[in-house]
This record gives C-alpha cells, structure tokens and sequence, in this order.
C-alpha cells in the first residue's frame, strides 16, 4: 500500500490534529479504558474523542456514538471494538475521511480460519477509503515528540522522549521492551506496535523514519519481511545516505524455526532462510542482533555517542579483574587495543603514580580520584591511535564517584570519540550513572556489553567508509543463451544438459573447459585433437544426472586409442545400468590442470529471488558449511565480500608458503553470475562446482556446470 | 600448601570461635573500620576482638595492642595493617598460634618489586606457622551458615544465605558480584575473595567446598589457575561424585592476552594458552562461562533446580514474539523443541481453548488464565519426551500474575524436571516474579538467558551420564624408545631424524609405514624389493628438517631403476642446496594408498604438561582451526570425544555418500600418543602429519612423524 501521499497519511497517525477513540470504556483496567487513559495522561496536544455509543462520557469528556456524530475533523482512529464489528467501523472512519488508524483489536489473521477472511476485508476496505493503517492486534502507537506527545497504546507506562524509533511485530515484546527502556533510562521518538501488519509495514515505516528528525537510531523486532527487496532499498537509502545515515538495528526472531528445506543444488541446501536474512541485512548495511538484551546495549551507545573511526580501544580501569574482562570482549568481538602514541605513555607517567600500569588496559589503581581519570582520559583521547575508550570503576571507600562522573561528562565532550562506562559498585554507584547516562555517557552493568556496543558501532563506521560500488554490467551474448533457455523450455525438460549449462556460461564469457559434444566415437577423437591431450569424457543424457555414479565420467584420456577406448566402456556401463536411458553423445572436454576447487552457485527463493553462494570446494563445503549467500544483483564490493567473509579466503591468499590464488577471477564470476541470473528468470537454480581457481593472474576454470529452470515462472 | 589439616583450619576460617580484627579503625568509611562493622552487623556468632594500639575500644569493643594481649583463643586474624607491617604482624599470630588468616592489605605482588619480596617474606611466615591465609589484597570472606554468620569483607553488603559457594581471584568483580546478587535474590553459602593466592588457593577451596553440606554450587573468577593438573583431580571429584556431585561454572579471564606463542610444531601454534584451559575445563566437567552476566543466569537455574534429563524442551507462552526467541535460543544453544506423546496434545486440545497453538511452544493465548498454566503445565511436565519448561507469561490487565506464579511454583513441586520462568511486563509482574523466586523457580529477563541457562544444566547432566572409562595402557617396548631418545639426546641433537621417530612410534606399535634406512642406492633397492613397489625415497639427515623445501622426497617410485634415480637426483639437489649437510642416507618407505589426511600432536606446556592435538590435515588445520586439545593421558572416552568435538568428524563418518572412516583406530593413536608422552618426559613436541585414515575396519598409517626433545628437562 505505499504510494506518494503514505508519508502525510503517517503523519495523521503520528501528529494527529485529533483521535477517535472507538471502543473507548468506562470500565477501568479494560484495554478501552486504558487507551483513553494513556492519551490523557501523556499530555496529548490534540482533541480526543470517545466513541461508545453506550456511555455519555468517559474520564470527563463526552462520548459520541459513532464518528459521522463527531463535529470535527478527525485524522486517527484508534479502534478496540470486537473484530467482528471491525470493518463496520473503518467503513465509518473512511466516510469521515479519517486517514490514519490503528485497530488494536486482536481475533484476525493470527487465528487463522475466519480471522484470514476478516483481515482480508479488512485490508479492502482501507484500500479503498486510502487508510494507514497499524495492526490489527496490535498495542498501539507512542509519539514523544512534544508537539503531539501521544501515547496511543494500552500500555501501562508512556515512554520517556529520546531519539530511537522502535518498531515491533510482537505486542508482547513492545511492552517488555518498553518496560526494560524506562528502567534502563532509553528514550525513544517514535513507538511502533506494528501488529499483523495488514496495512502499514516496515517499509512504509522506515521511508518516514529516514526524514523524521526526532530519529536518529532505529530499532527492529521483525518476525518476517513484507517485502525483502523493497526493505533493502529502503534501509540502504537509510544506512547510507550521505548526509544523514541512520543506524537500523534488527532483531529478527523465527531464525530456525522453518529449517533448511529440501533442493536438488548444493546451494539450495545450504541457503537456509535465515542465511538469506543474514545477506539480506548485511548487504542493506542493517546490524543483526541476537538477543533483546543484546540490542538495548547497542541502542544505548548509538543514540548517545558519536561513531568511532575505527576499531581501536582504550581501556581505564581502577581495578584488574573487570579490565580484563572488557580486553577479553574486545578481542572476542574483533576490536583491537589500541597502542598509545609515545607521547601518550610519557605525559601518562608524569601524571599517574607510579605503581599504575600505562598500558592499555590502564590501571589507575584502587584509589584514583578524578584527577588521574580527567588527565589520562584527555590524553588517551587526544591520542590519534585511540578511537573510542571504555572507562570502568570500582570505587573504594574514599572514592568521589560523582566527582569521577561528571569528569568524564566534560572531557568526552571536548572530542568526538565515543566514550562507554561500567560503574561497578562496592559502593553506591547510582548517582554516578545517572550523571553520565543524564549527560549522554552509556553505562553498562557488565564490560562485556560496553565492548559489544562499540563493536557494533565499529561496524556501522564501517559500512559508512566502505568504498561506493556499483553493479557491473557485462557485455555478453544473452540472446544466445536466451536461445538455448527456451529450446530447452520447449522440450518441456527443467534439467540442461551439462554441454547447455556450459553454452550457456560461455555465453556470459565464464571461464569453461574447451569442450565439444560429440555424437560418436570418430568426432569424439576429432574433438579431442582439436582441444589437445588429456581430455576427459562425460556421458551427455537428459536421463543422467549423476554421471560419476553411472560410470559416466573418464578423466585423463592421453591419445585416441584411450578415447576411443572410453567411449565405448562409459556407453557399456550406462546402458547396462540404465537401458532405456536417451544417449545424446558424450562430452569432450579439456583436463583442466590442477588448482584450488571452489563452488558458486544460485538458487532462487520464492520470497527474495536469485541468492547467490560461494564457498570452498569438495565434501568440505558441507561439512564445514564456510559458505556466504548474498542476494542478486551483487555490487562489485558484495562479489569480493562474498570470498573474503570466509575461512576459505585464507587460503585463497596464499597460506603457509602457497602462492596466492586468483581471487579477482572468482569475483568476476560471481558478478557475471549475478547478471545471469537477474537476465533470467527462468533459471531456478545454478551450481558451478567445482571451479578450478589458479595462481593469482592466471584465471580459473570451469569444470562442471548445473542449470535447473523453474517448472513455472518464478514470481 | 595442601596438607592432611587443610580442611580444619579452612574451618577456622569459616566457623572461627573468635576473631581478631588486625587494624581496625575508628575512622568511619575505612576498611578498618567497615570490616569490623560488618562482623557486628552480620550477627556473627563467636567474638570479635579489635586491635589498634592507638584506640581504647571501637564501635563499643575494647580493642587490644595486638593479638598477643588477647585473653583468648583467636582462630582467624584478619589483617588490614599497611603491607610493611603485615609480616610482622603475622609472625605474632604465628606465636598466637592463630591458624587462619585473611590479608585484606594490598601492596604485594601486584605492585611488583618490592611488593613481590614482600609476599614472598609473607609465604615464608605463613609456611613456618602453618597458618590458612587467604590473600593478601582481598576482599575478605563471608560465610552465611547462621551458625558462623560472618562477613569479614569491607563490602557495603552481605551476602543472602544461598547453597551457592563464590571464589574470586578479583577483590572489584567480588563486589559487583555481590552487588548484583542482591538485586537478583541470589544467596551465598561461602563468598570468598582469594587475592593474591599467596597461600590457600582455588584448589584448597574446592577441596573444602566439595564436602561443604552448605553449599550445592561452585562458581568461580578465575584469571590464572594455581595448579592445572591439581585443579583437574580435585574438581573431576567433585563434579565426578556418585555420590554428591555439584557443577562448578567457571569464568576464566585473560582468555586473549597471552596471544599463541612460537613454536616449531603445528600443535604448539595452534595450542595457545586459552585453548588448554578450555581442555581442561572440560576434561573435569567444569563449565566454563563466557560473561559475567552468563554465569548468573547459570547459578540462579543450577542453585535452584533439578537438573533436566535430556535436551527436550517445553516452551509455554501466552505469546507470539517472546515465545519464537525462546526457540531460537534452543537452537542455537545446541537444545531439541521437544515433541509431545500423542495423549498429551490430546488432553491439551481439551483443557485449551480452539485458538491455543498445541504444537511446542504452546501458545495460550494473551487471556490465558493460571488453570490453562496449571493444566498444560502438569501436562507437559507429564510427558517422558519433555525433560525441562520454559514458562513465559505477557500479562494482559485481567491476568491474575500471583496466581499463576503460585500454580507454577504448585505444579512444579510434583516433578523432578527444571522449570524456569520469564515474565515479561506491561502490567506489573514484579509480586509474581518474587512469588517464583522465592519458591525456587528461578526467572529471566529475557527468554533467552532461561534457554543458555537450560543449556548449561543440559551439559552437566551429559557429563554425569557419560560412560566412565580409565586410561588405556597398551603394551609397549618403552626400553627400546628410551634407547633412541637416549642417543638422541648423547649426540646433543633435539631434532630426531624421520627414522628414529619412526622407530619410537614403532616401539609404541602405531602404524607406522614400513620403511628402512638406506645407506647407498643398492641399500636402497633392497629395502624397496622387501617392502613391496611402490616407494617413497626421503632424504636422512640432521641438518635438514624441512625436506620438501630442499628436494629431499620422492613419491611413487615404481622400480629398481626409478628408485636408483631418485636416490641420485636427491642426492644432488640437497647437495646443491646445502653441500655441507650431513647424510646420513634416505628413508626407503612403504607408498600408502590415499585415504583422509590427519593431523595428530603433542606439545609440551611449561605449566601444564603434554597437550594432545587433533585436526584435519593439510593447510586445513591450520585455516579453518577445526582442532581439538586436551591433556594427557586422555581417558578412552575423552580420545573419541577429540574427534567427534570437530566439524572434520562429520566427514570422518562418511558424507555425502562416503564410506566412514576408521574412527576408532584414530583414537587408537591418540591413546598411544599419550601414553608416549607421558612415558618420556624429554618429548616436547610431537607432530604426526599426515596419518592416512583409511575406511572402518582399514586402519591408517603414519607417513611423517617429527620428534622434537626439549632443551631441558621440564618440569
């Protein structure tokens, strides 16, 4: 439902001049009630009007029967009538030219049955009367923005104002949520209840947060895409936008419930959907976290820090323990410690006593006060080797925490490096936190959540600098393999013959073996000479696919007489194993020298289109699973990211004294497997394997080819 | 320290009649004066005598000038004087005949220097004394047992009397830990702060803990251990235990700081230091923590709830969001969504209403009220497929929460299986929480801390069930390997020749290729004639080690005429080469057939003795780092549990079609090695690299071993 004008219908759900609340109660505790409530008590700055056809006022203020009755303009309706009389009510709402609602009514698609049919009418309706709509079953919507300052939900608690819009398929998991962000001091701008989503998505959701102004951190819990393609577009707009890149933070819950499912390619099996999900996130530069809590802490350091430029920490401590928990995590998480400049070291030795150790991790000792935090905090971030700094402490008796606190609050704003804290108390540290979280310094419980945050946020920083690629574009032959596509398609078969899928490749200029069908024995000694000495023969037959398995395969064949001689013992062998099977000759092929095996492959999904594979060679794929997915079309960085996000890629450098292999080539395989696969749609799944990859500079080679088109057209 | 008395003087420690407090202080705010405060305030049951020769009496007590005037038995002295003082002061206990100690002064072997001379003077007291010392620069230690009752730490709190014992080598983590267990209702039975360990350490204590009736848990901070292979003996009793065996979670800290160090064999490179504490933490059944954080949500679940039988798991909601991420955790933490026996989705279609998803997680829906819980609870609990439940309630306003925390607390009483909770709030849940927390259920913030925790209960049930086996001791010709190794070491050589390593191995009757040494081709030839065609030719000679890189093999020679040849052009290359070398002839061996390449090794720590290797062979070991360690002698169980613990036994079982491989001939090997290790102390490092492994029933052959003896004798 998106369209030109979806951004001034959300600002009808977000800064409404006025609410209908439809189904508004008088009985306290009931989601009606509560609702009215909420809307009252946060200070909401438009007009509110209970629709209870029952009761005369509600909480004080007059109730109408229905909205025909209001006699003003209403630009969102908040509906919690039974779901039966749902559509009654939004046939209402779109006669009074209401744009925006949110039907927190549960009873629809989630109960399957009636409820899919109910939604369905639901979905028409607000079609046709051009309707943003949130939910059904949802909790609601909060805007914390002073200016309409609505707290449109059920909830028991409105949220404190802040910069992080959160968006959420699950009720439940809103109202934890929100819960865990007051107690934790997180302030959000906008909060999202997104329900079934039968109107409204991410998508419509993430095109208006990119030019909120109240947002600058957007926080996710997604059970599923409404759309995979359009949320890349619309989160990579968002990621990287020159001039104002917002952070998006995903939780994506359903990772392993719908399993691998069954597919006749390597690369099917392997490209389980929540590795699509994985591709789908990184490739929209989208961070994926793990747990909930996992995510509060990344949130906190983003909405109040600035991003580090790289990866290198600086660690104060007061005591040992807890500084080497926060080196462990940052080891763990890929940070590194930073080395301090030498003029860091020397002023740090003037002004630290001399049992303090000066290397980073720092250790004030026990009993530093805030002069020893002041001096070494400034000068470790002066330091151009250092690009962020956690600070722990532990205070002793005689500490002044506050003092500590309000320290570290004004030298962190006097650079532009982020700066996270772990007040751990013997003492209390409770007002010390509360200084540095009023004054935008993150405090974390434990060191290793400060060490992921900023690993996240490294991350971003990241994405930001990676260098711009486009989508390189091929001159290739696709009408020729166009042509082999629909003659295959007109046989009625979804199998290509290996010499096809070969024809194929060539077409799009990949590196195949020289290789010839031949239809008998004379042409395959003809073929054979013009490719030169050893060749190998395959069994070309509609009705065998493994050709290892059915004897079907010579490899190595040094002159005529062993060619002629293998023709003749793959055709015993077939025959004799598969009678009936449709002989159209063999394939004589090039004896590709020895290299590294690699696998690249595609398959397509139903939902997200052509996914791409790369990953080593040989049983070990499988069993090692050090394979990456990403989804067509791949830019040029994404076709070398692919090889080097790998444990394979170690080896492809050259390890342990091994010449370094080709690994732009397997890159540009990629790239043109990407092209194909978007040029043809009809092409359902795709396995080179192996590619035989040589020395750097000296190319790769294809030695086998799978193509399986769709049994219809994918959509 | 460790002697026959340990144990009762640990007792006078924990359950002193009387105490001396060495430096308390009237200055409020002091440690001096905290400790002694807190012994008062803790109720603690014997008497506590202050001394200070500046003070009359503090807090109401008389004080004394020191221990000596007391008029009393004084079982602990608990010591807070400056460090200068402190051996002085120990050596009047010592004459006291005060058997426990506790150093809360800091200023010794952490400062360095003299600090570090100055522990060492306290060690020398201590021993000379027979005095128990924990510390110094500590916390101090708390027992909760109401018949002591003491907190002899300076913390700001006591700790809640719990059937958890806490050890932690870091004084600023004790108090966080502390800090935070409050808040999460989590009770001590011991919580000691173990400083600088210059006299009881970790292993003392686990020998006390182990018969401790108070205590059912160990959790330990650890961030060196004082003595591997003891710490593996004393902690395999405890979790080991037929009779009372209590999990011990320990974090281990400075996991990264070491960094691998140098060495001249695989195995020392890829065993870095972290690795080895991993296998020796699972060689006791010590479960090693990954945060902070982590370790608590594993005591709350350990402390409080039977242990699960299996890795089924029952997930109970009331919704959607919550419960998907509860699943997600069980995958990924290596635990089954269990399926339900037949009767119970029957009974469950009766007691719940159309719209409740039966299928685990089981959804109740958002009004589910505590007979739904109580019903599909008991129901579940019922089931023999279930071994454990993750309850996670979202209340809405009608749900009555202490409801159905009572009716979880009820149900769960009549079975032996763990249940954890997870209430999530949008209406208050605190009273229910405190409802199951009191009752022993423990529960969660998040779903998935409760799944990690399950996880970990998970792993110690595996432990306690494994099948126990012993060390296998073959039969071996150790005189024979002694010669050689003598010899070796008589000429002053470290590096044994291929040969002689080869006849080590033979001596311990690993299946070795056949080979011979030939001192001229005619030599040559004959060996080749008596092992059969094909040969491997290698060159022999102490002063090339890296004999590929020199042309010093050559592979499938297939007659008398090719291995004259090749005896030739070796000959010549590595005299090119290196023409000072000295031959001492080539190595004529058996040509193996081809199989699965593997890597096995030994290499020997400094602190914790021979660490077995093993790993898939070639450059894979190394890149992908699909490598298991443990430390010898391995049990016959923990040598299979080396290769089913990687990826590479996935291959080894036979994939994709593959025959499986010799598994138990592998871990033949493997038990021979640490025999081998173990037999020969001078052994430092040994590589076998490649061991062909050849289908089930096939065995496998050793085609390069390197011996390497250590410079000195390790201790």
């Amino acid at each position: 439902m998106r369209n030109s004008n979806i951004n001034d219908k959300l600002n009808s759900v977000f800064y409404p001049r006025s609410i209908a609340v439809i189904g508004a109660s008088r009985r306290p505790g009931s989601v009606g009630h509560s609702l009215l409530a909420n809307i009252i008590d946060s200070r909401y700055q438009g007009i509110v009007y209970p629709v209870n056809p029952k009761a005369k006022g509600i909480l004080g203020i007059k109730c109408y029967r229905n909205v025909i009755e209001i006699p003003d303009v209403v630009d969102l309706a908040v509906i919690i009538v039974p779901p039966q009389f749902v559509p009654e009510v939004l046939e209402e709402c779109g006669k009074k030219h209401i744009r925006g609602a949110i039907v927190i009514t549960a009873g629809f698609k989630e109960i399957g049955g009636e409820g899919i049919e109910l939604e369905e009418k639901v979905k028409k309706i607000i079609t046709k009367h051009d309707i943003a709509l949130f939910g059904p079953n949802c909790l609601g919507v909060i805007n914390t923005d002073p200016v309409s300052s609505m707290n449109a939900t059920f909830g028991t608690q409105m949220s404190k104002e802040g910069n992080i819009a959160f968006l959420s398929q699950s009720g439940a998991l809103c109202v934890a949520v929100l819960d865990y962000a007051i107690e934790s001091n997180i302030g959000f701008s906008k909060f999202i209840s997104m329900g079934n989503k039968a109107g409204l998505t991410e998508n419509d959701l993430l095109d208006y947060l990119k030019n909120d102004p109240k947002t600058d951190v957007i926080l996710m819990y997604l059970e599923d895409l409404a759309d995979g393609r359009e949320f890349m577009r619309i989160a990579r707009e968002i990621t990287n936008s020159p001039t104002n890149p917002k952070p998006i933070i995903a939780l994506k819950a359903g990772r392993t419930l719908l399993g691998a499912r069954a597919a006749s390619s390597h690369t099917g099996s392997l490209a389980g959907s929540d590795r699509v999900y994985d591709a789908i996130f990184l490739q929209c530069g989208v961070l994926r976290g793990e747990t909930l809590e996992g995510i509060f802490d990344y949130v906190k350091a983003f909405s109040s820090q600035p991003l580090p430029k790289g990866g290198n920490v600086a660690i104060v401590t007061n005591s040992g323990g807890p500084g080497i928990l926060a080196t462990d995590s940052c080891i763990r998480y890929g940070m590194n410690i930073a080395s301090f400049s030498p003029n860091t070291t020397k002023t740090l030795k003037k002004i630290l006593p001399p049992t303090a150790s000066l290397n980073n991790p720092i250790d004030l000792i026990a009993n530093a006060q805030h002069e020893e935090y002041e001096g070494t905090l400034r000068e470790i971030l002066k330091d151009k080797n250092v690009d962020s700094c956690i600070i722990i402490l532990t205070p002793t008796a005689f500490t002044d925490v506050e003092k500590i606190a309000e320290t570290i609050v004004q030298v962190s704003k006097e650079f532009k490096k982020p700066v996270l804290s772990c007040f751990l108390g013997v003492y209390d540290v409770s007002r010390g936190i509360e200084i540095l979280e009023e004054n935008g310094i993150p405090d974390y419980r434990f060191p290793e959540s400060a060490v992921r945050a900023l690993s996240e946020m490294t991350k971003f920083t990241r994405w930001k600098r990676r260098p711009q690629t486009g989508i390189k574009k091929y001159k290739v032959n696709k009408s020729r393999a166009k042509k082999i596509v629909d003659s295959v398609k007109k046989e009625g078969r979804q199998f290509l013959l290996e010499q096809e899928s070969y024809e194929i490749l060539k077409a799009y200029n990949f590196p195949v073996v020289k290789s010839f069908l031949a239809g008998n024995e004379r042409q395959a000694i003809e073929a054979a000479e013009k490719i030169g000495f050893p060749v190998v023969l395959k069994i070309a037959s509609p009705d065998i696919l493994h050709k290892f398995d059915f004897g079907g395969v010579k490899l190595n064949l040094k002159n005529k007489t062993e060619v002629r001689r293998g023709f003749q013992e793959i055709l015993k062998k077939v025959l004799a194993k598969k009678p009936n099977a449709e002989i159209r000759g063999m394939i004589v092929e090039e004896m590709a020298p020895e290299g590294k095996e690699i696998i690249l492959g595609m398959n397509r999904d139903a939902q997200f289109g052509p996914i791409l594979m790369f990953g080593m060679g040989g049983i070990y794929v499988e069993a090692l699973e050090d394979v990456t997915f990403r989804l067509a079309p791949i830019r040029e960085l994404t076709a070398t990211m692919m090889i080097t996000r790998t444990k394979t890629h170690k080896i492809l450098q050259g390890f342990r004294g091994e010449k370094p292999y080709d690994i732009e080539a397997i890159a540009d395989c990629l790239k043109r497997l990407s092209q194909l696969v978007i040029d043809f749609e009809d092409i359902q799944e795709l396995d080179i394997n192996p590619l035989i990859v040589y020395e750097k500079g000296k190319g790769c080679a294809i030695v086998d080819a799978r193509i399986i088109l769709g049994s219809e057209k994918p959509h």
